[in-house]
């Protein structure tokens, strides 16, 4: 018997909240190009961007301002308007009976609300009560590649560093790197008005809110958040996350330690064969994953997976994906095609 | 009394191999800055950049064309050249009796060679025999930091991820990453030709040739050289280089597991007081060091030190420094420094 929390067998009317941003775009392009059983098509965004015209599936869609009418008869609401916007109007969305997939971090850490990487825990996505959240950018990368290695070998700790672009920090952000890449070029000064500083030439660490223990709320994200989705509250994770002159594809160096020594051979058969990564390197010509390979792509891409000579039960690798795209508009889609009564047939 | 191996006590001779480059120019530049007791300078390059015209204090030096008699009664080489030009020219400058110091990795692991920062291990530079090296830029970066706080309480692994910018491939990849960068803003596809890949809004894992254990050659420079200059040949450290679209500074995410816990703030008082250091950060405004704070000047920054979640022996700290300045010229020069006279009185 088919779970009621399901979506319903039959074309969908399905709602981007958020629709003109960087992800919400994303999303819209996605539910065509995976053909997702998109009956009606709804796209909301604030009043500032209501009556834009978006293209779907050839035809025109105009944009509307969200009132708390936009959710009568939704099936399926795609979130990405940041946390504000989504707990504003999760109560109306909940009472309405849609689904809402968030792509904030509004409810990621709230017991009732499932945080799903489909490759990862698909089976908790069902346990929903009206609400699913989609993990951060960094962590859905992350737990592509730590879920099936601490399967085969439990991980005992993880160092990450991040290579975070523009992207993350959304549509204005990106369009902001090139402006002020271009008054470097010309010999300006470059003043951040987006970003907190420039990050034409120029990097820092991530800007996300400073915690009482000195991480920034993005690194605690990627420890609290990979905890929950590899079910694992005792993980044992510290990260350093850092935003870099890259349009749209993130990269983090990953040390895990492992409770024994890990056949590099192993890893790299495992994670071959992982649904949603790629291997991607070429050894002779020195060759590993970059932005440039990931962007606009779905599987996030592996490679230089090494023995770290620092510790006998560790690995070292590296690995890319597109922020935009498996780091929040794909996995988002991804999680609702789990509900899709046909996955159940 | 004076060791014999120090310089002469008058205006020198010095020569600059590879004058023509970025370190070299920054060589000419900081003498000038420092008032080295510089008698005469002769700038020495390849036979392509020889008849150019530099200035030095207010006078302009032509460039001589490297030859067997460049070195002769010349006291002092800076040689900024690349490995293969040191390795070429050794044997000549020994025999002339002056003092080499060389930014190359020709020498560096050569057990009658001391490698030094002057900051960590100012006493071995007395211990050469007519040759002193300069480390990689990330390993002075990094020593700069590990040497004080190893010296409170040992060190017993360190997890380092590098951001390192175009100007550590020289002159022309930091021209090329300009020019590239140029080419994707006017929407073309940027080809490469100093560097392997375009590093125009784009990042790669170091380029350095893979040794057999499939870490490039920088990572192996950065475990093998911070051995030397911290005197534990068994030091664990293991690291992941990345060269960043930045122009001309380093930035490193430092974890350093000790043998026991070390207070967060005992950590931030032994660096602030050691020399070659500071502390750059500005919590309330969530304001740490960025390669934009430390170019063109000679301090490494220091941030963000704190205890690390996932380990309560660990510290994590990120750090950014000028690869020309300090990771290359300025600790060249002060290498010469060491060595002068009045410094002995």
């Amino acid at each position: 018997m088919k779970p009621k929390s399901l979506l319903p067998n039959r074309p969908l009317t399905v709602a981007i909240l958020g629709s003109s941003g960087a992800v919400g775009k994303e999303l819209l392009a996605l539910l065509e190009e995976r053909s997702f059983p998109v009956g009606k098509l709804i796209l909301l965004a604030s009043h500032r961007s209501a009556g834009d015209i978006q293209s779907f599936c050839g035809t025109e869609v105009k944009v509307e301002e969200t009132t708390k009418d936009s959710f009568k008869n939704v099936d399926l609401i795609l979130a990405s308007a940041g946390s504000s916007i989504s707990r504003k109007w999760k109560d109306t969305i909940q009472s309405s009976g849609a689904l809402m997939i968030d792509n904030s971090s509004a409810f990621r850490m709230d017991e009732n609300v499932p945080l799903i990487v489909p490759e990862v825990n698909p089976s908790d996505a069902i346990k929903h009560k009206g609400v699913i959240s989609n993990p951060n950018c960094t962590t859905i990368l992350l737990a592509l590649v730590l879920s099936p290695l601490t399967r085969h070998i439990p991980i005992k700790r993880i160092v990450v560093s991040t290579y975070q672009s523009a992207s993350g920090a959304g549509a204005m952000a990106m369009e902001e790197l090139e402006k002020l890449s271009q008054e470097v070029l010309d010999g300006k000064t470059p003043k951040s008005k987006v970003l907190p500083y420039s990050l034409a030439f120029n990097l820092f660490l991530h800007n996300s809110p400073l915690q009482s223990n000195n991480y920034c709320e993005e690194e605690m994200k990627m420890v609290n958040e990979t905890r929950k989705i590899l079910g694992d509250p005792e993980l044992s994770l510290t990260a350093t996350c850092v935003r870099v002159p890259v349009l749209r594809a993130h990269s983090e160096s990953v040390n895990i330690e492992f409770t024994k020594p890990f056949p590099v051979k192993e890893a790299y058969e495992i994670l071959e064969a992982s649904p949603g990564v790629e291997i991607l390197e070429d050894l002779e010509n020195n060759r590993f994953p970059m932005p440039q390979d990931v962007t606009g792509r779905d599987p996030i891409s592996v490679g230089r997976i090494r023995q770290d000579i620092s510790n006998p039960n560790a690995l070292e690798l590296w690995l890319c994906g597109d922020q935009i795209r498996k780091g929040a508009a794909l996995n988002a889609v991804q999680i609702a095609e789990l509900l899709l009564p046909k996955n159940y047939e």
